[in-house]
């Protein structure tokens, strides 16, 4: 075959009707969803409820040889399980097969046009778009989105509701962060201001606004919301009753929506944050690459849990390290490295 | 040498105290900055002024073989000139060389920190910039924003307040765009609407948003803020008074602010529309590239000049065509293609 014949053939087979190009010649997507248990090092107690372990929904989207991945932890507060994340992802199943990956920002648009609520599920979806499209461009995320891993800020770490004894043993092991994050069941803002504490999130549920707005004038610390701030749309009307805002991929459905989230809150002139839910490395690490972005970080979810099935950021003195490698830059935890 | 040495030889190369490994693997950046005069293909009449020629401020950016190109058009309404806009640039010289470009969000927030107004040095900057990384991702811009460059709009033509002669002369020329732009001077909305007007734009002073709030409340036609919103601070006090807004790169100071201005209009549930003062290619094209977010273009600055330096987005039937190449796209225009 000449030169010229086998270019004009090879641009008769980019041209079959219906079959875009690069569906072709970069060979076929494949999507797997699943519900991981994770187990928690310490029985976790909050001001809510008290468990052993949780279950998060874990995707893969594989394509060209790479592949990413993306972890929801459904929230009850919004009628979330780790059942209905699956079934979410599923009905889009067809969608993200046929979608061109590079698209990312159209593909999430339309998989929140079709799902409604699984917050869940959608951010596993887009963490994992997100994971592959970084491995595509061969660079980090937080380079995607133009940052500096040195500019992370320290983490809190959480100490769960106990008896006394277990309470101090906990903040013994948290020795080398820098930060406590401590649920309280009461009150007691005033008390807490004369003890160090850097602010206080949601101290009172979503709805009171209004009581809110009316506790931050009393009190001398930053009040940060979390519950009453859930999607980019929210926050502009938060702006009267709080400082600044706790961005979570879980709340907001993945990467892109949450960087919206924390662009808003700053355009606002709002403290921002990133938190997490008791999750793996996978979705923590998503959350740690936006890190350089935000005023305080409270990325510890997969520092409680024994059976970590990645390893990403690490922490180092409360600072998080952030992997240099491309997309999240996870890798699989060995035997070893499980506890 | 043997192979072991070597490698010990280049890590040493890598580690000479206040030199960063990438700047000297990758060869130093240039930046030149220079005054562009654009000549006008009809004299242009606004309800503000008349003119010939109108001057941007390119900048372009080398680094690693290749080159970013920006532009700005200074704006009169906030104290700028083509002059005042290169000094600008210039006063971050020493920035703009030393950093990492891929870092170019933390990049572009230490401009904005250093450098108060200039809104078109800091667009020729940052335009210029994802130019860069877009060449250097080897992806069109539109790509790194994970968009579909089918879904540009089609954008409007303006036609500029002239003789009725002259007018129809040019509303003849521009017979291929389904959409025109039109200059009025006086304000007949309720005519105007039964003409098949799709919004207004800026109907009353940026200053007057409670009248603006009225005029909305008496007409069918969406109403759109140009000079009252400049930057994403802006946005959720006009979201009473305005249906929509129209962002500028020059207004914004580049792509990642009018990117970041888009995202809160949306989640706001405001119409959006991305809009060019009178300039060449390169900062019509870098608008077009985030043109498949928005509702409405008017993106017919560069078609409106005789001399464009560089050719990039095209219009076929008033639809924005992108250039599939990497970063803008941009090409020289040669000397045949000049008018």
């Amino acid at each position: 075959m000449k030169r010229r014949s086998f270019l004009a053939g090879a641009a008769l087979v980019g041209q079959v009707p219906g079959l875009p190009v690069l569906a072709q010649t970069a060979g076929r997507a494949q999507l797997e969803s699943k519900i991981v248990r994770l187990k928690l090092r310490h029985t976790w107690t909050t001001t809510m409820s008290s468990s052993e372990y949780r279950d998060t929904l874990h995707v893969s989207y594989r394509r060209d040889g790479l592949t990413g991945h993306g972890e929801g932890a459904p929230i009850v507060r919004y009628h979330e399980d780790a059942v209905s994340a699956g079934k979410a992802v599923e009905s889009v199943r067809g969608l993200l097969l046929s979608a061109a990956p590079m698209q990312f920002a159209k593909v999430m648009a339309q998989v929140f046009q079709r799902v409604s609520g699984e917050w869940a599920g959608k951010a596993a979806i887009d963490i994992a778009l997100m994971d592959w499209v970084g491995q595509k461009l061969k660079i980090p995320l937080y380079t995607y989105f133009g940052l500096d891993p040195k500019d992370t800020p320290l983490t809190t770490f959480s100490i769960g509701i106990d008896s006394p004894d277990i309470t101090r043993q906990k903040t013994r092991e948290a020795a080398e962060y820098p930060i406590l994050k401590v649920k309280v069941g009461a009150r007691k803002i005033d008390w807490l201001a004369r003890q160090g504490v850097q602010f206080i999130e949601q101290p009172l549920p979503a709805e009171m606004i209004e009581e809110t707005r009316w506790l931050r004038s009393r009190v001398g610390i930053p009040i940060i919301a979390d519950e009453a701030c859930q999607r980019a749309s929210d926050i502009p009307k938060l702006k009267e009753a709080y400082d600044g805002v706790n961005v979570k991929l879980d709340k907001a459905g993945g990467m892109l929506e949450a960087y919206r989230m924390i662009q808003i809150a700053k355009a606002l002139g709002m403290k921002t944050m990133l938190g997490c839910m008791i999750s793996s490395s996978v979705s923590v690490t998503a959350a740690a690459h936006l890190s350089p972005l935000v005023d305080y970080a409270d990325l510890d979810g997969n520092l409680l849990i024994a059976n970590d099935p990645f390893r990403g950021v690490r922490v180092e003195k409360g600072k998080l390290i952030l992997p240099d490698r491309p997309g999240l830059g996870l890798e699989q935890s060995g035997p070893a490295s499980r506890k």
